[in-house]
């Protein structure tokens, strides 16, 4: 399976937002729903600082 | 292997912009680095649309 874990990135250190990410869906500026592969969703108030899919991961921004 | 193809939607037409994906590094405001698992790196001047993991499949929007 290919879904990957995203991360939160707090000044270098990493907070997991949630595992088995399906879907990334920017919604508007600085609005990213985020879905797993189980169907459940989160709203971040932030934006993608990087994604690397052979690393199955994805490095999220919030923004304040 | 878990790397997507990226797409442009033009107004509901896909358009292929890079197969074998592996990065995506958002590097300024509607300014995306993308990578392939061969190490080459296209720009866009644009924004991610959706990316769905699962389906492999990374669809871009051109801004002009």
């Amino acid at each position: 399976m290919c879904e990957a874990n995203a991360y939160i990135d707090h000044e270098g250190k990493e907070e997991l937002f949630m595992e088995s990410v399906d879907i990334i869906k920017p919604e508007a500026e600085n609005r990213l729903l985020i879905m797993n592969i189980f169907g459940d969703q989160k709203i971040l108030h932030g934006k993608i600082k990087k994604i690397s899919l052979l690393n199955h991961k994805i490095l999220l921004e919030k923004i304040k």
